[in-house]
């Protein structure tokens, strides 16, 4: 089946594209530039569709940037919080409605391409924090697109009951560039290392017995002795 | 319940908005600009707002324009249909997944916003040709939004069940000011009388026993003559 793929830049969406390019005809991989703060993975979703020879575009609506506030991914006003996704404070990460209008813009574009499928790398780690990442609401938004256009339209997500650990097995036996990918939440050179999305991704690697491509050998074995 | 209201700028939008504002209370209103062919329907949301003394912000979306293609409404290669929205040639003017990514926009700004409501004035008249105006897709999209926020989110669809006639009477009881309302899908300044849009406005108000404000007497009598 021909499918669009969101490719965020991340580990997550760099995995379920390799995933997915497996069973379906991935015609084309877009990527949002929400004027998030880090900016940096869209340069990486650039790198890794080069690397698998696949057109892909950047979908401009950081205009809509100062319509989506309250949230440090968004707004510069508010601090990245450091920690682990199951606490309270990850919350300031949301960004309202943010995967469904991607979705949304997206499938509106798929479909005016006669493509009526889309692939995207949300996953288990994400549910407790982000709704618009579990498994209802993708139910939900896939009958939803499905009826707005008259066409049987599917959500195509490989991880959507799979925890981060999980994907880095998966990416790993898939070959993926992981070394292409960014997870950090800061918009800086290097990772962080301290927000929840940091700490996801090393402690995903770590339980894989594997050492991020990231960091080198000397970094991770400081990292590990934290962790 | 506060709301925020999507007004296009056409007929049935301004009287959806007359309409909630007695029961809501309509916090802004939003106007999409889509790069589409009738622009002139966003200077009228203006002034229709000008004159509510409401709050009024124009979301600029139109860098998405080509990736929406496909449309009458949105490719100035392909001409504006004439005639009825029953006919098969008036799916011309689809333009891939438009509401739901409208909704799915101004719901994310409505809830950074901290409202969770959106109004919109969508009628009966389009379900046959316009799947994204349907009472399923209301309803799932409703859902979808909810899920999406894990709030509890509604959409205010007064005219969901109303014919064009019976939004033009409604409108006349309100006093809306159908003057200030634009409804063709041609980009003139004058309405063009032949598109499916003009056609249904037009037979909407003589079917009410009423006269267009857009056009004079003289027109009208000749209108009349035609239809």
């Amino acid at each position: 089946m021909k499918i669009l793929f969101i490719l965020s830049g991340g580990l997550d969406s760099a995995t379920a594209l390799y995933d997915l390019r497996r069973e379906h005809e991935v015609v084309e991989a877009v990527t949002f530039d929400y004027a998030q703060r880090h900016r940096k993975e869209i340069a990486c979703a650039v790198k890794i569709c080069e690397t698998l020879n696949l057109p892909h575009r950047v979908i401009d609506i950081s205009n809509l940037n100062e319509l989506l506030q309250g949230s440090s991914l968004t707004s510069n006003s508010i601090d990245t919080p450091h920690g682990h996704y199951e606490e309270e404070n990850m919350k300031q990460t949301i960004v309202p409605n943010r995967n469904a209008i991607f979705i949304n813009v997206a499938a509106g574009y798929a479909i005016s391409k006669g493509v009526h499928g889309l692939g995207l790398g949300v996953h288990a780690g994400d549910h407790f924090i982000y709704p618009d990442c579990r498994p209802d609401f993708i139910e939900a938004q896939q009958k939803t697109l499905s009826l707005a256009n008259d066409v049987d339209f599917r959500l195509h997500t490989p991880f959507l009951n799979v925890s981060k650990t999980g994907i880095v097995a998966r990416g790993n036996e898939l070959k993926v560039p992981f070394e292409q990918t960014w997870t950090c939440y800061e918009g800086g050179a290097r990772p962080c290392t301290k927000c929840g999305s940091c700490n996801e991704r090393i402690e995903a690697f770590m339980k894989n017995g594997l050492i991020d491509p990231l960091y080198s050998r000397e970094e991770w074995e400081k990292l590990s002795a934290i962790v």
